[in-house]
Formats: C-alpha cells, structure tokens, sequence
C-alpha cells in the first residue's frame, strides 16, 4: 500500500511528515511518497535511517497558504504539493493521501481533482472526536454551511460505514444534532432531516444535544457544517484552557508538585484521552478515493496516528462500503 | 425592590426557591414573591427563620412541564406559577421576575405576556458562560432558530448592555460566531450578519470560533439559537465529563486520595470557575421588564445567584439601555 503525504502542509512540516513518515515505513507495513520540495524534503529525511526503497519523493514546488481563494488555487497552482498528490491519488499512483496544509485547499482537491463517489452530493469532513464512550465521529465538522436534509442523511451513512469498518462498531448510533430530544424540537433543517434518518439504512438514535458530544451518547454525530465546526472548535478550545489551567493548579508551589506526583499517571491517562493526537486525522468522506486531513498543528505523533488512519482507511474498503449503503437508501 | 420567584419550577423546586429567598432577603436587600402552590410554600418556608415581611406568598396552583406545548400551555393554563408571575411582572407587582421551570413556558410567557421591548424583532436568552478571561455572555443559547441578521445584530446590542451594565465591562467586545475569522467566512446568515453589525452601535470585533468560547475572546458571542444552544450543552456536558474524570483520578486509590490533598485548593478554586452556580441564570433579553431563566438543576446556591443577578439586572436598567441603544442603531 502507498500513502501519498502532503510534506509541505502544517505548522511542523516538512519536519513532522518526514519523521512520521520513517517511523510509519518502520512499523506499518507501508511505502511513503512525500510529496513537496525535493530538496527541502531530501534534507530533512537525511537526519533519518529508513529503508530506503520504501520512501519516494515527488517534487512539487509549490504550496497553497491558508489565505488563498482554495478553488482558484488549486486550479492555478498546478504544482502545488496538495494538487499534486491529489492528481496522483487520482491516476492511482497512490491508495490515499494525506495533508496537514489548508482544508479549503484539501477540500477543493478533493472535490475537483479526486472527484466525488457515485451519488453523493457534497462531501463531508468527519473528525473524531473523544468521548466519555471512546472515539466518536462528528459529520459534517466544516466542510459544508447551509446543508440540506439529503447532505445529513448522506453524512449519517458514510460516517456509518466508516466507524463500523474502520473503528469496528457494530451497528453505529447515528444521532442528529439538534436542540431538544423530541423529534419535533430542532429547527427547520433538522426537523426535516429526522423523517428522512429514520428511513435512511442507518441506525438511527434520534436527536442528540451538545452535552452528548463528551457523553459519547452516539457513535455518529450528523449536522451541518456550520454547527459541526463550531461544535469541534469548542471542544478543542476548552480542552486546551482546562488542561492549562490544570497545569497551573499542579505546579503553583512545591506542595502541588508534590501532589502532582501522586495523581501523575491518572493526569496522564486523562491527557491521553483528550488528545486529538491519539485519534488520527480528520476523513474527507464522499470522494473517490481516501482523503485524508491532519491537524494544522500536528507533530510527528499525530501525522503517524493520520497514516495508520489512512491504512486503515484502504484496508476497510470504505470507499466501498458508502457505495453500496447508498444504494440502500431509499430516502431519496 | 421586589423579585418574583416561581417557586414550583425546576428539578429541586420548591426546595431550593425557597431556601433562596430566605438568604436573599437577609443578604441582598430585596423583597421576595414566591409565586406557587400556597400550601407547599408555607410548609416549606416552616423550616426557616427569616424577616417575615419580606416574603409573601401568591397562590398559583397549576405547573406546565417541560413535555407541554409552551405557547397553547401559556395561554390556556391561567393558574400556572410562571403565568401567574408573569402577569405580576407586567402589572408592575414586581420588578423582575426568575423561573428555573420550563424553559419554552417562560419564553411564551415572556413574549405573550410581559412583551417585547419596542423595536425588538425577537427576544433571546443571554447565557453567562465560564473563561479564562471572566465570564462572557452568549446570546441567543436557544430562543430562536432560523434567525435573519437583524435579530443577530439586536442580540449583539442587548448582550453589550448587559454586560457594560451588570457585568461592568467597559466597551464590550461583541464576537459573531462563526467558522474562521475573516469576513467572508462563514453560512449565508453569518456573512450578512457581518457587514451590519460593524455598522451597529457595538464595540464589534468580528468572527469569532468555537475556540474563543473558553478563551474568552469576546464579551457577547452572538449567534442563532440552534447554534447557542449546542455550544451551551457542548461546554455544559464537556465541564460534566471532564468533572466526573477528575474526581475518578483522585479517587482511584490511596496513592491519589493523599496526592488529592495536596491539590485541593486549586481543584476548587478550578471548580468554582467552571460552576455555572456562581454566575447565576439565563436572561431573556428583549422583554419589557427583567426575566430571568434559572437553570432546571439549580439548587438553592444558583437560585440565589439568579436573584442577586435580577436584583443588579434592575438596578443597573438594562431595559432603558437596551432602549437606548435601539434608537442609534442605523443598520436596519
């Protein structure tokens, strides 16, 4: 299997893909091609000791920043690393791709190079999320504003398939975030969504809340875009301000280090937890082939847990499986 | 000054009002209605020692749960304690007016009874959330969905008063809540929003993200109520589990029992930040007269904490301010 890598993308790059790419090439039984400045990259890997024959690089100069118009430069920027790996992703130069770069651009990539799946209308980024219950899945978490009730049924379905293949959950819970649990409660995209759910080949739960996200109440959290991204953003934020002020709490003075020292390997597990590292990246579900976006902040650990993700993605054919869930769904 | 209190809503009804009223006529100089069941009041307010003519009671014998249609339940059930109280407020038997019932039954009540400040186009609950910056408001947490930019733009206006007002913050930075921070970010609803909230008479510094939540970004995060609302129950249901593994941490066994102790003070004091209880309750902002949405789990700490909050809410005249800012708003 070869997983095309983005090395120009992200706060760390080229340094974090290149490290995990070694280390992935050591542990995962896969091949590496980096994609990006050859030069920068052959540097970089320089620092490494690797077989050889198991990382490739393919120079693409040029990079797409966050600031720019993402449609308008990916179809300029012919040799940017992210339509470059996207075009090779295409002609089956590789089984999926990987970026930590900008999600506009990603995204753009996806939808106008890789191309969508049979049937689906828009696709849509899933993120996992942690939980109470373990890793959950929320979809859509940016990809989409002002959805429509066909866009939440299709997300439902995908990101089904994607937590039963990939996170092994047998007959995942799909909720739909709304504002109250009844089914008439929500506004006017979710009140039209819950009737077409419930006809949809999905396992469908009803009507979540924001207070299920950490419950882990659904393996599936369906919603548009706009809320999604909201909801991820909120999450991330507050684990961060809670795991400051936690540090601050255990290092004020010399008796709270040494309080500290006692609860370490809980703190630890508890950080474990909420580390968004742990759980790979986030799934550009609905395109052709497997689309996958790292953090912008990621380090080596995360962009390694991205391309396991990414393997698991390919091995568990759930590209596949959408495909013919979509033929199921008899909501249309 | 005279605060109507609905003694029958909420999960620890009457207890909780009523152990509020007697400490808040002692401490914050108020006089107190509780409005409810007469008898079960009377046999509650047996059990305390208090300056009896501060309280009085006024009978209301019916309760509309939170399962009931909140508008048809408003209107025909004529006996009920927030029907009741609310008639009160708008006869001027009191000054403002605090109900931990139904949330929908005190928004019908609200717009049915007490009314709309003129020029308001939709009242919406104002949320005091937890960061580490202070307390910030976000308004709409759920009153209203489907929104149109100019009730946006009213809430940002109601939010800046009440927090230049009650909150003392001087200039209020108003944050529109959206997903990324330039301008051309975001749903339809948000980048028409934009443009008229910089012309309001706010102290606007545009987008804001899920991540500004807990950082405390903006004073006033305004948003349509879908949106509010899952933020809300997202930040409430994180601050639970997060708590809940906390205190597992700590209790697992002796090792983190000692390390605990070491810790405590800065546990709590971690705690009190994140306890909705210190900040008091939810506002209906836009009505003509102050009423107050306790919430449905208050115990009697946070019921007191919403009194002193309708006490200052009075005092400080958010009404005629909100007023006010109406007449100089030049975006519609």
């Amino acid at each position: 299997m070869k997983i095309l890598v983005d090395a120009m993308g992200g706060d760390h790059a080229p340094q974090a893909p290149v490290e995990a790419a070694v280390r992935a090439v050591k542990e995962l039984d896969v091949e590496i091609v980096l994609v990006g400045n050859t030069a920068v990259i052959k540097n970089e890997l320089s620092k490494y000791e690797y077989p050889q024959e198991k990382i490739t690089i393919t120079n693409a100069p040029e990079v797409i920043s966050n600031h720019e118009e993402p449609v308008k430069a990916v179809r300029t920027k012919k040799g940017a690393s992210v339509v470059v790996a996207a075009n090779m992703l295409r002609n089956g130069e590789g089984d999926a791709m990987l970026s930590m770069g900008s999600t506009g651009a990603l995204l753009s990539a996806g939808l106008l190079i890789v191309g969508r799946i049979k049937g689906i209308l828009r696709p849509a980024i899933g993120t996992v999320l942690p939980s109470a219950k373990g890793p959950k899945l929320l979809i859509d978490a940016g990809a989409n504003t002002n959805c429509k009730p066909e866009n939440l049924v299709q997300f439902g379905i995908m990101g089904s398939v994607y937590m039963k293949n990939v996170l092994r959950v047998d007959s995942p819970k799909v909720g739909l975030m709304s504002i109250g649990e009844e089914e008439g409660k929500g506004d006017e995209l979710t009140k039209k969504t819950f009737s077409k759910l419930k006809a949809a080949p999905v396992n469908f739960i009803g009507n979540i809340e924001g207070r299920d996200v950490m419950e882990g109440t659904a393996d599936v959290m369906v919603c548009d875009g706009f809320v999604g991204n909201v909801v991820l953003k909120t999450v991330e934020g507050m684990g961060h301000v809670i795991g400051r002020q936690l540090k601050n709490l255990f290092m004020k003075n010399l008796r709270t280090k040494i309080g500290a020292l006692f609860v370490m390997d809980g703190v630890n597990e508890f950080k474990k937890m909420m580390d968004y590292r742990e759980y790979g990246g986030a799934l550009l579900l609905g395109c052709k082939k497997p689309v996958i976006k790292g953090h912008g902040s990621s380090d080596s650990l995360a962009v390694f847990s991205a391309i396991r993700q990414a393997k698991m993605f390919v091995e568990t054919d759930v590209i596949s499986g959408i495909t013919k869930s979509l033929e199921n769904n008899i909501t249309e």
